[in-house]
């Protein structure tokens, strides 16, 4: 038995999601698909994160056990073959049969994409949102620095959230004025559902001097979801990057930083 | 009665083409169908062009009678507001009754776009054609240039091409190497069916060193489909711009450039 990671990249614009749903196709239903006809059997794979319906990754792990033995090489070309066009997979690993994409992982970054036009661009149709007014790029960083650290993040997360511990830890977050529009990037140790969505709304208000950014430590000490405002598109949200040690994550993030672990766990060892 | 016009940009990725077909979306439909609601009665549109599957429009036209009387603010807003996603309305202008938008367009601008990376890029899909390998964009320039003129396109056009006269005249046609790879731009008096994919094909294949440029000459000659390879994918194309005036026309194409008229119609007459 070995244990396989697959590093992948897709476009949400087309998916419900990354998680099997009970309607519309998914990237977890495409991936086990193909698995289940190489195998002759069901095979479950376990993703670092569940991405959104209509949200993009640019760097997605998953892994899965199998009796197969096949080198990387002829795992990327099984797979690339037979997934369809918004699904690829950039890289494949073989790991340690203790290591888990989920609970190895360490830290991810997002990217939010706005662009800024009088008119909404029919060629930027579910991969960036559209907004027609100039935002305040000093404004919204300098808010964003509030998010920065360690909080309990349920004002900024969907009221459906069922997880438990909703504590998180901002190392990140940069609002970047681009030749089109703008764009938000931010890491974190990990992030609740809708939680960069509401953020990203709540700068963007801030950019349209609606809100202010010393408002938020407040939101923060309310825990209350209806306090933040709502939640920007899923089209214009991409997970950029996945950190699976303390040593990748620690090179992106400002000197100096404490590393907010969970139980260490086994690093990811590279057999090829 | 008044005659209105259209001028919009698509995203073809998740249309059939422009024109209605007995399954899947088409734009056709897309318009007509909030014609029909707001006018209790069935109305056609007139494109300028029929684009095909997957192709995408920055600019087309298309034209309507109605018997209703609104500002074209209101026409715009209407079609906005009730448009999925991938079709939006750029302008809207009241016409002379016998202004038609395909017996008036003069000319066309085409433009195919190519990516080139190890990887394809899942963000790109439907919207870029991707290769792997570095094409020579001077000998792309130079075979391109065997296209300019009026030639019987029957060599570049799909066989399954119904109409009868398949001379056209090319007026400018150019090789541009971008940031992420190429762009062929093109600008005629019109284009058969498959003809600007044929043609881009051909000259790819002169960028990677397996045809030649001078072989255009002959193939034009031999009016034969078969001679002139494959098709470029529909994804990389962008019907860019359509004249509708020889003046507009003759801006945009080398000057001293005669322009091939069919017989003169009366002018766009905006009355706003």
């Amino acid at each position: 038995m070995e244990r396989i990671l697959l590093q992948l990249s897709y476009n949400g614009a087309d998916f419900q999601g990354f998680q099997i749903q009970n309607e519309g196709r998914t990237v977890q239903y495409e991936l086990e698909r193909i698995l289940k006809r190489m195998h002759k059997d069901f095979i479950r794979i376990h993703p670092s994160s569940r991405t959104d319906k209509g949200v993009h990754a640019l760097m997605q792990y998953v892994h899965f056990d199998t009796t197969l033995s096949l080198p990387t090489n002829k795992w990327q070309h099984a797979f690339n073959s037979a997934l369809p066009d918004d699904i690829y997979i950039n890289e494949v690993t073989k790991i340690n049969a203790d290591f888990h994409s989920r609970y190895d992982c360490v830290g991810k970054a997002y990217r939010y994409k706005v662009y800024k036009a009088p008119h909404r661009d029919v060629l930027k149709r579910g991969i960036e949102t559209h907004i027609t007014e100039t935002l305040d790029t000093r404004k919204m960083n300098e808010a964003a620095q509030y998010f920065i650290g360690t909080h309990d993040f349920t004002s900024f997360c969907s009221a459906k959230t069922e997880i438990e511990n909703k504590e998180r830890t901002m190392y990140k977050f940069e609002v970047i004025e681009t030749d089109t529009g703008y764009e938000f990037f931010v890491i974190g140790s990990g992030f609740l559902y809708n939680m960069v969505r509401i953020m990203v709304h709540f700068l963007m208000d801030v950019g349209r001097g609606k809100r202010q950014g010393s408002e938020i430590p407040a939101i923060i000490a309310a825990s209350d979801r209806t306090k933040a405002g709502k939640t920007a598109p899923a089209e214009g949200l991409y997970l950029e990057k996945i950190y699976l040690s303390p040593e990748e994550l620690t090179q992106d993030i400002p000197k100096g930083t404490t590393i907010t672990l969970k139980p260490t766990r086994r690093q990811l060892t590279q057999q090829s």
